[in-house]
Parts: C-alpha cells; sequence; structure tokens
C-alpha cells in the first residue's frame, strides 16, 4: 500500500461543498472521478476539513492509498488536473507527494487556518464577486480586534456552531485570529485544530457585528458564557471562505 | 448645461470593449442605456481611455453633460448602479460629482496608470480566472525591470502597437513602469499621458519574454528602434489587464 498526500485549491462557488453527496457536484467527487480514469479502481479520498458547499480553498490537503506503484509521485496531480479539467471543474491539485501510512490528511493535522475576505466600501464590486463578502458599513477594525480576543483559547463554542452540528463536544481551542485591512479588503484569519460546522463563519460574523458597533466588544466574552446560537452574530456567507492551509 | 465625471469599476470578461459596438455589449452601451432610464433623455458618455473586449477598468473615468440640474450629485452614480444591476451587468459606478466644462475625461487626463496582474506558478488557478495572465515558468523579475528601462520616456512606439491601430503618430512618453511581486502575483504597472492600440499589452509580452529568458534584455531596446511589430513580444491576453487610474 502507498499512501498519496494532495494539495488541492478550488473555486467552491458551484459545489455542492468538499464531501461526496447523492446530489450535485462535490470536490471529492470530481477527484475521485479522475483517480478512477487514472488508476481504474474505486478510490475514496479522506480531506483535512470538509468544506461547506461555496466555501472556497487554497490548501485543503487529502490523502488516498494506491494498491501499488504504478506512476512517478508528481505526475499524480498533472494526471488528476488534466481529468478535472475536462469535466470543466474549477479545481487544482497543487502537489502529490508519497507519505507514510501514519499520515493521515485529517488526524494527522496540527493546526488548520482558514482565511475569511471581507469587501468593505460604499458600492460592491463584480470584480470581487464570489470571492469576498460584501460588506459596505464603516467597520472599526480595532474593536474586532479587541472582541477577538475573548475567542482565543479552549473554550466551549456552543454559541459559535450551526444548529445543525452533530458535534459530540463543543471545547475548542482557537489559536490565533489576525485582522487586517489591505485598501478595501479585510482579512480574518482564524487558526486551530479543528473546528465545528459554520464556526468560522459565525465568529466572522459575530465579530463584524462589533465591527459595524451592533455588539459591544464585551458581548463576545458574554455570547461564549451564554452557548447560545441565538446570541451571536449570522453565519458571514461561504463565498468569503477560504480554507487556506492546512499544518502537519 | 452641467457636466458630470464618472469613475468606474468594471469586469470586461463579457463585454466587446468600452466602446459602442453595432453587436454586442459595451460598457458604455449599458451606462448610456441607465442614463436614459434616469434622464429621459439620449446622453452620450465620453471616456478616459477606450478599453478592449476583456479588459477590466479599476478606475475607468467618463463624463457627460445633463441640461438640467435636476438630481442631487451623488444620486447619480446610485441610480447608474440601481438600472446596471437590473441587466445584469458588471459595472459598478463608483463616484459622481459635478465638474467644470472644462473638464474633459480624455484631454484633461494628465495621467493613466493600467495594471497588468500576472499569475506565476505552475498550476492554473481557477481562483484568477479571467483575473490575471497565467505565466507557468520560471519569470525573472530583475531582467523585466532592467529591460523596461529601456522604454521609459519619449520614443516612437510603433513597434509596441497593434498592426490595427490607427493613430497617425507613433511618439508616447512612458512615464514609469513599476513591476512588483507578491506570492504568485506578478504586478506591472505602466503610467504614461496615453497609449496606442494595444501598447500596455505588448510591452507586457515583451517583458514576459525578457522574464523567460526568450528575449534578452538589450533586444528591447532593439525592436523599439526597429518600430517593427513582428519583433516584439505577444500581446498579453485582455483578462490580466486593468485600467487603474486617471489622474487629473
Amino acid at each position: 500500500m502507498l499512501r498519496v498526500k494532495l494539495v488541492i485549491e478550488y473555486d467552491g462557488s458551484n459545489y455542492v461543498g468538499w464531501q461526496r453527496q447523492d446530489k450535485g457536484k462535490s470536490v471529492q467527487g470530481e477527484i475521485e472521478k479522475s483517480l478512477k480514469k487514472i488508476f481504474n479502481d474505486k478510490i475514496e479520498l479522506c480531506a483535512a476539513g470538509r468544506t461547506d458547499a461555496g466555501v472556497h480553498a487554497l490548501g485543503q490537503v487529502a490523502h488516498f492509498d494506491l494498491k501499488h506503484n504504478v506512476i512517478e509521485e508528481k505526475k499524480i496531480f498533472r494526471a488528476i488536473n488534466f481529468f478535472l479539467k475536462q469535466n470543466n471543474n474549477k479545481i487544482t491539485v497543487l502537489n502529490s507527494e508519497f507519505v507514510s501510512q501514519k499520515f493521515h490528511s485529517r488526524f494527522s493535522a496540527l493546526k488548520k487556518i482558514y482565511l475569511y475576505k471581507i469587501h468593505n466600501r460604499d458600492t460592491n464590486s463584480h470584480l470581487l464577486s464570489q470571492r469576498a463578502w460584501f460588506v459596505p458599513q464603516k467597520v472599526t477594525l480595532t474593536k474586532m480586534k479587541r472582541a477577538s480576543k475573548f475567542l482565543l483559547g479552549k473554550h466551549d463554542f456552543n454559541a459559535f456552531r450551526s444548529t445543525n452540528c452533530q458535534a459530540k463536544k463543543t471545547l475548542r481551542t482557537i489559536d490565533d485570529i489576525i485582522i487586517s485591512k489591505r485598501k478595501d479588503l479585510i482579512n480574518i484569519r482564524v487558526e486551530g485544530k479543528s473546528f465545528m460546522h459554520n464556526q468560522v463563519r459565525i465568529i466572522v460574523g459575530t465579530l463584524i457585528n462589533v465591527g459595524i458597533n451592533k455588539l459591544s466588544e464585551i458581548c463576545v466574552k458574554k455570547i461564549l458564557s451564554s452557548k447560545d446560537r441565538n446570541d451571536a452574530g449570522p453565519t458571514a456567507p461561504a463565498e468569503g471562505l477560504y480554507l487556506e492551509k492546512i499544518v502537519y
């Protein structure tokens, strides 16, 4: 058995998400189709994080096993890209490498870095459509930065997960939240070992509410203690979210 | 008569260019349609620079005249955006202001700044499709920077214009060419008072040939002297070009 690690970028706009589903195009399904064509075998991919419909990735990581060593390491990602392109997919495999059987895309991950992009100006931009969340209100970054500090470390993030989230344990650790602005673009990077369903998007939606003065900074601390999803801000739209990097 | 100045951003991908034409959607035509709806009058727009099909703008400037002062200055661009959106246009008017009759979007321009974006890595990116030119070869920026110096100042740019260009005089002055790289993105800014048809794109195509070692740096000087379009590099694709700013 030979384990192969892939690094994957995608425009998630027209996919039902990473995970294969009964209906619709999934990123996993499209790459598995390509693998089937290359290896003439049913191959199952396992990813570091399952991104939702519309969420993008700059550095998703997935692995799969090959029964036989029939191909050069670096030829794999080029072959996958060839078949992905044939089917008009908006997915690019950036790299492929052979790794030890001990490597697991999900369980070996030390840290996941999500990037959320907000386009913050008066008027919407078509050059950034499906690439960032358009927020026209005045956003005060210093407030968001101070509010974000309450979320760092280990907390019960029950208020910051989708009501559909099926995780049994709700304690999570956030290593860092880095907020910066360059021209009209606000970047929010959220780093941690694992996240619950919609956790990053609800964090962003809540921090933006602080930034536009709809919530006070200290409220973020209170929301965390309340453990009530209704207290937190909206789920920021999928189009602004990028799974940026998995650290091993 | 009241002169109105507009600043306009657009994704040029699906337009025949700025200029109204017999067939196809033009940026000028779509904005003029919106003006017709607002003022119930045929209004003609005059732009600082006519961008080609597929070329984007971050800060195109255009002006038009109103017979009567019937609307507030800042309501104009919001009203245009309303009608542009109704017709699914990828155009955003960023601002509108009343200016003196002496102002002319084209003739008053002191400088035009074009930005050309090149995505330079091993594999194509769908997140940047129609937003940058994908160049997979290794590009040496220092060579491009040195070669670009030969183009600064006043020269006969006959070798660097489309064979369809109808300009009678071919002397042009380039004020600056600024080349920078951030991660995988190379930005080339070309600044000058006026440019001929495809001039910026041929400059970029030629400089990239230097960057990928297809041309030596000194060749750029020779191409300029030859005045022969066949000696220069390819016309870089429209999708990487942005009319960034007009300085008055």
